[in-house]
C-alpha cells in the first residue's frame, strides 16, 4: 500500500510545522512519497515564500535592488534549517538561484524555487530521496502540460525508490526550461505522483480538518464534511469553495484514488475524504454549500421565444461569438436569462446587447448586474421530496427574494440566485435549515 | 364606446342560446359588431356543427352518400329559425352549399359554412346587417393572413355602419376561394373586428365564467381569475390552458383593447377581464396555474462544461439542425438539461443523440420521456418574498419529487417539472395552497 502525500505551504511554514510533518510521515510507512510545497504564512501579516520570490523577481526585471528581500527568502530557509539542526548547507544553491535571477531565467523559475529549497530541506529531514520535479513532470517548449510522458517518467523514476521527496508546482521542458502550474499547482503534482505509483490514497495534508459544509467566512465553526465525491468537489469549487486546486482532481479522479485532506495541525481529526463515488449519505440531507458573488443576468422577453425554433441557440451564438462563456440559463415562458461572469461581460455589455437585438429582435431586453449564484450540492437525492422546499422556504424565512432557481432533473444540485447583498444571509439561512437545526 | 361581441359555439348551439345571446347583447347598445361561431353542442354527445361540415365534405371526397349528414346539419339550423320564428329561407343557401361541396370547393370552404349560415341566423335575429367576411378578411393565394389588407377592409366597411354580424373563423383570397384561421379562429376574427373599429372591450362570451385559476377537469369548482394580463393569459394559453386561442390575442394585445371572458348562460357573473398592463393584485398571490405532459429531457453530463465556451449553443444547434424547438434549458454544475415537447423527438431521437455525442462528447447523455411540466403565473411578484418555498414546500408535503426548477430574475412564472403521474396531484398542491388553505 503506497500513500502520496502532500503538504501545503502553511504546513511547511516554518521549523514547528517540519516537525508535524515529519511526525505525519514516520508514523506510517505507506507514507513513501511526499509533495511539498514552499513555506507560507507563519502568522496572519506574513509574506508566504511565493510571493516574495514573485517581488524579487519583478525588483529584478525593473533592475532595482534586491539584495533585501532576497535575504528575506534566504533567511525563511535557514531559520529551518537552524531549528532542525539539520547539516545541509544552501550556500550553493542560494548562490545559483541569485544568479540565475539575475540573468533573468523567467518568472516560472523564480517561483518554482520555493518549492525546490523547501524539498531538499525535507528531504534531508526525512532522509529520503530528493527528486527534482524537473525530472519527472512534463512541459514542451510551448509549455503544455504533457500527462503521458509525465506519467511514464514519474513511473520510471519511482518504482524501484522506497521513498521520495518531490517539489511540488513545477516541472520542465525537454530543454531544461522550468514551468509552473497555476497558483496552488502543488495539488496537482500530488495527484500526478498518486496515479504514477497508484497510490491507494492520496493524502493532501492542509491547515483545515477537511472541506466546510459552507465557506467558514460566513458560517463560523462550519461542520466538516466527511466524504465527497469528486463531483460533489468539483461542483463546490466551481462555486467558489476554496480548498483543493479545482484541476488538481483530474489526475486521481481517473485513476480513482481517493483523496483525502487533513489537517497538520490537528492530525488525529478525521478530515474529509474524497472519493469517487459513495454509497454512504451525506451526514445532513445535503453535502455542502458554495457560492460566489457578482454573476450578470441578462434578460430577454419575447412573445412566443419558445416555438422559434433557435431562438435560444441564437442568443448563446452571440455570447460564443463575444468569446464569453455561460454559467446558466434559466428559462420561463417568452423569457430567458443567460447567467454570465460579471468579469467576461463588463467591458463587452454594449456590443453584446446590440448583437441580440439585431439577431433575435427581443420585446425587452436589460442586464441584472446584481446577482450571486449559490449550488447547494448532493447526492442521490434526486428522488428526495421535499428538498427544494426546504431549501426555498430556509431562504424565504429569512425574507430574502429568490430570483433565480435552476434544478436539472439528472442530479441534485440546486443554483439559486439573489441579489449580491443576500448572499451571505442565504449561505447562513441554508446552512442553519440543513445543519443546526436539524 | 364600442364593443365587439363574440359569441362561441356552446351560446349558439340552439334557439334557447340564441335568445340569450339576443338579451345581451340588446342590453347594451355599444354592443355594436357581433362575431358568431357555428352551432356547438347542445349536450354532451351532441355533435358540433363544424365537425358535422369536416364530416359532410371528407364523404362527399370519397364518393359516398353525404345526404343523411347533409340534412343533420340543415336540421340544426331550420330548428332555430322555427323556434325564434324568424321571417328566413335559407333554402337557397342550402342549395348552393351542397352544390359547392359536390363540386369539391375545399375542405376551408365547408368548414366555413357554419359560421357563415349562423351569421345569416343572428343577423336577421338581432335585424343587424351581415358582413361576409369573405370580403373584409384577407388571405393571398398561398393562403397566407394579411393583416393590413385586413384592418383597412374591416375599417372602410365598418366604419358607417351601426352594427353588424360579421361571420368568424374564415377570410378569402383575392380570387374569393375560402381560407380558415385554425380551428377555434372565430376568436381571430372578433379580436380583428375590434382591432379595426377601435372597439374600447372586446368581450368573449362562452360556456364559463372565465379563465379558471386551474383547470377545472383536475380541480372542480376551480377559482375564476378577476384579472389577468395578456402576457399572463399568453403563458397560461401555452402551457395548456384552454380558454382563449393562442394566436387570437395578438392583433388586440397590440392595439391595448382589454378583452373581457363572459358566460352567455351567467351574464351577471363577472368573468375575467385581460388587459395590457394592471396594477390590480392577483386575489390569490398567483394569477394561474397550467400545464401539460409528455414532454422529453435530455440530460446532459460533462465535467467542465461551463467553463467551455459555446457548449450548451452547441447543443441547442442539433436540435435547432432537427428542426426542434427547445422549451427550456434549466443546468447544474456540469450537467444541463433540454425540455422539449415529446412528440417533435420521438422519431427523431437516435438521430438527435447521436449527433450531441458527436458534437460534444458529454460524460453522460440519457434521455427522461416521463416529464409534466407544470408552469405558476403571477405578477409584480419577482420581488415576492417565499412564494416559491411555499409552491415548493406545497409539492413537497404532498409527497411529490421536484425534477426541474426553473425560474428566471424577470418576471414572476415558475416552471416546476415532475413525473406525468405526479402531473394532476401537484397541480392540486399547488391549488390547495394557495386557494383553499390562503
Amino acid at each position: 500500500m503506497i500513500k502520496v502525500v502532500k503538504f501545503g505551504g502553511s504546513s511547511l511554514a516554518d521549523a514547528n510545522q517540519f516537525k508535524k510533518m515529519y511526525d505525519i510521515v514516520k508514523s506510517q510507512p505507506e507514507r513513501r512519497f511526499i509533495i511539498p510545497s514552499a513555506p507560507g504564512k507563519r502568522f496572519k501579516e506574513d509574506d508566504k515564500v511565493t510571493d516574495l520570490l514573485y517581488k524579487t523577481y519583478d525588483i529584478i526585471l525593473k533592475d532595482k535592488d534586491y539584495k533585501k528581500i532576497f535575504k528575506r527568502i534566504k533567511s525563511r530557509y535557514l531559520d529551518i534549517i537552524k531549528e532542525l539542526n539539520l547539516d545541509l548547507n544552501l550556500d550553493e544553491e542560494f548562490e545559483k538561484i541569485e544568479q540565475n535571477f539575475i540573468q533573468k531565467s523567467g518568472v516560472n523559475y523564480a517561483a518554482s524555487r520555493g518549492e525546490y529549497l523547501n524539498a531538499l530541506i525535507m528531504a534531508k529531514y526525512l532522509e529520503y530521496e530528493f527528486v527534482d520535479a524537473k525530472e519527472v513532470i512534463c512541459f514542451d517548449e510551448d509549455f503544455n502540460f504533457l500527462p503521458e510522458e509525465t506519467n511514464n517518467k514519474l513511473k520510471n523514476c519511482l518504482q524501484d525508490k522506497e521513498n521520495a521527496v518531490i517539489p511540488g508546482f513545477y516541472g520542465a521542458t525537454p530543454s531544461g526550461k522550468i514551468v509552473t502550474f497555476s497558483r496552488g499547482g502543488s495539488d496537482i503534482t500530488g495527484a500526478l505522483v498518486a496515479r504514477a505509483v497508484s497510490a491507494s490514497v492520496y493524502e493532501n495534508w492542509t491547515d483545515v480538518s477537511g472541506c466546510m459544509l459552507a465557506d467558514p467566512k460566513i458560517i463560523k465553526d462550519a461542520k466538516v464534511i466527511d466524504v465527497l465525491t469528486y463531483r460533489e468537489l468539483r461542483e463546490l469549487a466551481y462555486m467558489g469553495a476554496n480548498v483543493l486546486h479545482e484541476d488538481s482532481i483530474f489526475p486521481v479522479r481517473r485513476s480513482l484514488i481517493p483523496i483525502r485532506i487533513l489537517n497538520t495541525n490537528a492530525p488525529v481529526d478525521k478530515g474529509t475524504s474524497i472519493v469517487s463515488e459513495t454509497d454512504k449519505q451525506a451526514k445532513y440531507l445535503i453535502t455542502g454549500i458554495a457560492g460566489k458573488k457578482n454573476f450578470v443576468s441578462v434578460n430577454i422577453d419575447k412573445i412566443k421565444m419558445n416555438t422559434e425554433v433557435g431562438f435560444c441557440r441564437k442568443v448563446l451564438q452571440v455570447f460564443e461569438d463575444n468569446d464569453i462563456s455561460i454559467e446558466h440559463m434559466p428559462s420561463g415562458i417568452d423569457s430567458m436569462s443567460v447567467l454570465i461572469k460579471g468579469s467576461n461581460f463588463n467591458h463587452k455589455e454594449e456590443k453584446v446587447i446590440k448583437e441580440i437585438k439585431e439577431i433575435v429582435s427581443p420585446d425587452y431586453i436589460g442586464v441584472d448586474r446584481n446577482v450571486a449564484l449559490i449550488a447547494v450540492v448532493g447526492r442521490c437525492m434526486k428522488d428526495k421530496i421535499g428538498l427544494v422546499g426546504r431549501i426555498c422556504s430556509s431562504i424565504a424565512n429569512a425574507e430574502i427574494n429568490i430570483k433565480i432557481l435552476d434544478q436539472v432533473s439528472s442530479e441534485f444540485n440546486i443554483i439559486i440566485g439573489v441579489n449580491n447583498e443576500d448572499f451571505e444571509k442565504t449561505i447562513y439561512a441554508i446552512y442553519n435549515s440543513f445543519v443546526i437545526y436539524d
